[in-house]
């Protein structure tokens, strides 16, 4: 009977769905912001080790830190992870299979303000079908379905053909110098996973972003005479509009599909401003900072490029004197993409199908994740599909459903049967 | 011989000159910044006594600064005034003549950093001609010069019918809350002269001035998904570009002749622009802090009406459904208008081709002073002219060309003269 896997699936983690909430709660009581993740670490490295993976945990340091630091695609606002350490665990396959990297951050953003939460931010309290907590949605609830996969398949007998290689990363939300880690310390495979909080959206392409500042002089003047000094507020409205002008251009030839219900694929958001000393003082100096999205298949420097051009281009006497400086700053995250008809993609699609019985929704994503670093870096192509409630990343009160976590363990199982191959002569033998 | 008086008070200056050097040094090194203002005026005040003026040394407490601080034209950061004392001397007329107030303002800016500075930034240094120090310029000079010319014309025997005021106040800077004082005691004259640094040109206007806070909302949203949000920033640019619009519909209805050689006669400055919170994210709200100028026979509320309606009449739905919120706060200065032929106008005039044989430049001041609080509260027209540099006003190393301050003095001194009317029965008799 061709549904009996996808049902003998479902039945499995239908049982043992509370063991996968409890770890889910555990996971999430455990603060793992930024410099603080071995805690967390420590329950997913047990848990593969009970699992029977060959666990791989190390910390950043020595040559492999040098080595690290040095990597061009390096970002991070640190130098320095002891006490954040990286997790790996190997399920090895029988051979003559496509290897699947299963990758997750365990690292989440600050809480904001306390005030804001209506419980603590790390309680893991479950209500209506729901668990709270920060890092819940992004991507703890992700990383558990995972796990949850690979332990279904264990549990049902199944014996991939390629190697499954589970990772739980540091450092996703300030530039991937964890998953960077991982790909230098040499884990690579034929493709991978990310379930990042897509809300059951597939994500074959991801944006792209990187920070900028732009400094944009103006020359000082008393207010009430301000026709001598040159106000830098006007020059930096020039910026803006060319910013404006850029991002159509840049919007206007991408004609991806993918991109059809969005509005602006790939945003240039100037997200601050602040300049000028005094009301009664014509201001001589602005900032913006801003995020520059990147296209799925655009260099990160034709980006920057393009954005030095547009600025050097605004027909301005004073600005072309005074060019605007801009610097590349903080975080930035490489885009990624996979073509819609490769192999994994058939993979997920159809174990979507099989799962849900019904068509997923197949876009770009509107942010960037580890994946562009796997490709990029380790030739790992990766398409990001996961459980979360995307709008609940990053707030207060961030939350998931937990039937989803469960949705997105069974389907990931399902496509890891399909992309690694499954050894004859396991208990359930799985044919397309 | 008609220029026997202008030779005479020339001569007597000349003589007694480093007299009054070493007065307005001694009023330098006292720095008296607001809230610092005793020492200076202690300075002031003992001399007057020794000139043998009627003088009036007053805190506002009690009753009086009930009633100052329940003013509708009172401006200041501060409500108490212990340790700043306002001092008047009168120099009582004859009779039948016309009344002036000789008003300047003690109080002197803060010095800023000082190594932006060469000297101290009280040393009162002399150096080629110059002497150096915050206050020299704005307004210590000019007040050194007035208390010179009346000591020119006692030592001449003159005995003028006008009461001649003079007047050392404080919080010229903060909003004009000494001068107000002055009214409230009681103070008033046919007219005034002011000796702002004007670097000896005539000011028969003066510009208003007041600050506006304006602030703008967005809707915040992810930088990747920004067309789910409305930028603060872009809806500043369209305030920024309707207070442009609103600058040059207020301009080009100023017709004066005192301004044809300004560019602005009355700017409206955006001096600063702070906004948004995090470079990934659209800002949801911005905040513009500037400067109004206000024309010298505008009223400060009807200014104030004309920014409100252009703002509310910029086309722009969200804009409409979020109107931006003014404002007014800190400092302002009315604005302040004397004829051109004001019998005053002409006594000044005369007496600076007199005394310099050349034309004075006559223009609108591009700022405020407490002329327009004079003319405004106390029926006192007021004309500011005075010795210092305009540039260096507020400026680190303020300095005065000396020579100034006596050709003012001596022009105030003849002006005088003339305005106020001459008993005969002095030692000299002076008519035009």
């Amino acid at each position: 009977m061709k549904s009996s896997i996808e049902h003998e699936i479902k039945q499995w983690m239908s049982e043992n769905r509370q063991n996968a909430i409890d770890l889910l709660q555990r996971l999430v009581m455990e603060p793992s912001t930024q410099g603080n993740e071995a805690g967390a670490q420590k329950i997913v490295a047990d848990k593969l080790v009970d699992m029977g993976l060959a666990v791989d945990v190390w910390e950043d340091e020595g040559q492999g830190l040098e080595e690290l630091v040095k990597h061009p695609y390096f970002c991070s606002p640190r130098t320095e992870f002891n006490g954040s350490p990286n997790v790996v665990g190997l399920w090895k396959g029988c051979g003559g299979g496509k290897s699947l990297i299963l990758n997750g951050h365990i690292d989440v953003v600050p809480t904001g303000e306390r005030v804001q939460w209506r419980d603590d931010p790390f309680s893991g309290k479950i209500e209506d079908g729901r668990m709270y907590g920060r890092g819940v949605t992004d991507m703890k609830g992700g990383n558990i379905a995972m796990l949850f996969a690979i332990e279904a398949l264990q549990a049902l007998g199944v014996k991939l053909k390629g190697d499954v290689i589970f990772q739980s990363v540091v450092e996703e939300e300030s530039g991937g110098s964890g998953t960077l880690s991982t790909v230098l310390r040499g884990y690579k495979a034929d493709a991978a996973i990310i379930p990042e909080p897509t809300q059951m959206k597939v994500f074959p392409k991801q944006q792209g972003s990187m920070w900028f500042k732009i400094r944009i002089k103006g020359r000082s003047a008393h207010g009430g005479t301000r026709y001598e000094g040159v106000s830098a507020i006007e020059k930096a409205m020039l910026v803006v509009e060319a910013v404006r002008q850029l991002e159509k251009v840049r919007n206007d030839r991408i004609c991806d599909p993918l991109y059809k219900s969005i509005p602006i694929p790939i945003p240039i958001n100037i997200g601050t401003i602040e300049g000028g000393e005094w009301p009664s003082s014509v201001p001589d100096r602005v900032e913006l900072k801003g995020r520059m999205g990147v296209a799925p298949e655009e260099e990160m420097g034709d980006a920057k490029q393009m954005l030095a051009e547009a600025l050097a281009g605004i027909k301005d006497e004073w600005l072309l004197q005074n060019p605007p400086e801009i610097e590349w700053f903080g975080a930035q995250w490489l885009p990624g993409a996979v073509e819609q008809d490769h192999a994994l993609m058939n993979a997920l699609v159809d174990s979507y199908r099989n799962i849900l019985g019904e068509e997923p929704v197949i876009e770009a994503s509107p942010w960037g994740t580890d994946g562009g670093l796997l490709a990029k870096t380790a030739g790992t192509p990766a398409i990001v599909f996961g459980p979360g409630v995307t709008s609940m990343a990053h707030y207060p009160n961030e939350y998931i459903e937990l039937d989803k976590v469960f949705d997105c363990a069974a389907v990931v199982a399902c496509t890891m049967l399909k992309w690694c191959g499954v050894e004859e002569g396991g208990n359930t033998v799985y044919t397309n």
